[in-house]
């Protein structure tokens, strides 16, 4: 089976929904946040703690993992569920937004791209084809289209042109995409220019995917302009099917996404935030590093039901980062992705209950960074 | 209450012995190994995750937390039990030999040690009355006398006033510790020499404490010199108390020290050999970096139940090493960890069974290093 999607509610004040989506491992309440596990692992979290923080989908990077170990290695191994030893699902991206990101550029062009590695210099050429079938060689619930993401700002033609060849990409990756068990989703480019933006939209959804994402924000732009992309694409895309905003992850951005009817966010903020000491609480972010909590034998938010929470206080928190103790991305991670997962929680509830507004201007009264 | 020690049943052919040591914080079964928490974390585990493993006592270091964060902190937490969250027992060191070996040594006298940190440069002071004022506000479980540990290899007179000015210190701690739920070993110290060490113990053993270490051992000397140092001076301590090897944590020496009588054991091997990729298999160690496990889809050791052999194959396993991710350390310590447990565990049950030389001689066929 591939995906299924239903919307169970509708905000009437908003365009936000409450929905469900069904994979081949499991059932995924909407709006929903995916941790970002890069090379197979979300760092510093085993499966099995994932799945205690109630996690159930992650989001994992065709670039690196064709890289290093090599998707082919994976597809021996049974997949990535089997190798990394998680049975929840995985969303794999096309490697499009790291090879542009990450890789040294040699050459872009209709065809494809050509990339040296960012890890040895070594020369590689990824086309729709490719990251086709290292997705499918994966074997990820759900697969991304190969993509152009233009940087922000930039001109006018380099958009347009990145964004009429993601099209046509697109069509070629559903030309060759035969993986039963797989979805695949389109993305919608087209920087911050209303027109390009709904021309692309229009476009793909014409193309037929089981879900589209919103590519290339949260590149630089302003907070506002994205809220505004957001509200001139979303309506293009079908109501019935899942909406997924790439690289979305600070929790308001997450409210004023779902408010404008996303289903989906995946971002490494909150993990990496934790590896680095900034710490999600319900009155915002701190910086746990800070001398100001070297003698604070409190709770890191004291609402916090988290394991970390429970169980230690800022001081001892504190002299895990200042001591770099491998510990301290543990329990940090397990406290930042515990407040996604109440965030999500919660935003769930305001939706089933209709008061999204009321629980996002709520949560922003006290979430102050 | 302090301790109580009880020794179950004895080998008939050997010095070995079962036995159960009761702590304010639980029941400890030994033979034991303790792992060791020196900044008041075991490296890459949660207090919950060596729960898990059965670990139900941890050594960590003075001179490490008396630097960082400061044991007036931890009192001020209620202790390193509160402070770390963790609910089963604690020996401490007594920072001597830390301060030997990573202090920047000023100078040193029968009345105590200068030194320099070896984070910043700051000057110090540590003398017995000292030591005992910093493990007591740790409110450790088990406090060690602090002790000069001789390096190896030495000359005769260093050994001796060593030796000496460690059974004066040993005096001088018994004298100022008052802290009614902890209980102070004493160090034998006396190098290689057979004199000294006799001389040393016996005295020691006069001043009556509620248990022994026998100290600078596994400092640079050969193995088989160690086990003759075992077999001379384990005999001067009292049947009726529990015996500790300090440092000592290979698995063919716990099993020699086993044999020669001693009880509790520590070592930093198993976790920091599980971060750089030494893994303790039924077969003995590996090297999971080797390009050979590249391909390896066979779990780390089938004979293993431990949650990283049983989710988790060598490919996966090398492929986070190799990619220092930290779930590496996690699921290599973990695995480590769950080794010690195990074949503590088996030693233990031999000993009941009254086979632990038919024990060791079976384990050491299979364990080529």
């Amino acid at each position: 089976m591939s995906i299924k999607f239903e919307v169970l509610k509708k905000s009437k004040k908003t365009k936000a929904r409450l929905g469900k989506l069904l994979t081949p491992h499991g059932v995924i309440d909407t709006p929903v946040f995916m941790p970002v596990g890069t090379k197979a692992t979300v760092k510093a979290m085993t499966p099995g703690e994932l799945e205690k923080l109630k996690v159930n989908i992650i989001l994992s990077n065709s670039y690196h993992l064709y890289l290093k170990p090599g998707h082919t290695l994976i597809a021996k191994a049974g997949g990535l569920h089997k190798f990394m030893g998680w049975n929840g699902s995985i969303l794999t991206d096309s490697g499009g937004f790291q090879i542009f990101s990450l890789g040294k550029l040699n050459k872009i062009s209709d065809e494809g791209v050509f990339f040296n590695s960012h890890i040895d210099g070594s020369k590689h050429f990824v086309d729709p084809e490719k990251a086709m079938e290292i997705q499918m060689a994966l074997g990820s619930d759900i697969a991304m289209a190969f993509d152009e993401c233009s940087p922000y700002p930039v001109g006018r033609y380099q958009v347009e042109t990145a964004a009429q060849r993601t099209l046509q990409w697109a069509k070629r990756c559903k030309e060759v995409h035969n993986s039963p068990k797989q979805s695949l989703f389109g993305i919608v480019q087209g920087g911050a220019y209303k027109d390009l933006r709904i021309e692309n939209a229009r476009k793909l959804v014409a193309l037929d995917f089981p879900g589209y994402a919103i590519g290339g924000l949260s590149v630089g732009e302003p907070k506002l302009l994205m809220y505004e992309v957001l509200d001139y694409t979303v309506p293009c895309l079908p109501q019935e099917k899942p909406r997924y905003l790439m690289g979305v992850g600070a929790p308001q951005s997450i409210l004023e996404g779902v408010i404008r009817g996303v289903d989906m966010f995946d971002c490494v903020l909150p993990t990496r935030n934790a590896r680095n000491g900034s710490l999600f609480t319900s009155s915002g972010k701190i910086s746990i590093t800070n001398t100001k909590y070297k003698d604070d034998l409190t709770p890191l938010d004291s609402e916090c039901h988290c394991y970390t929470c429970k169980n230690f206080t800022k001081a001892y928190l504190r002299h895990l980062y200042m001591s770099k103790e491998i510990l301290s991305s543990i329990l940090g991670t397990i406290h930042n992705l515990h407040f996604m997962a109440e965030l999500m929680k919660n935003i769930r509830l305001a939706l089933q209950e209709d008061r999204i507004l009321e629980y996002k201007e709520e949560f922003l009264s006290k979430f102050l960074v």
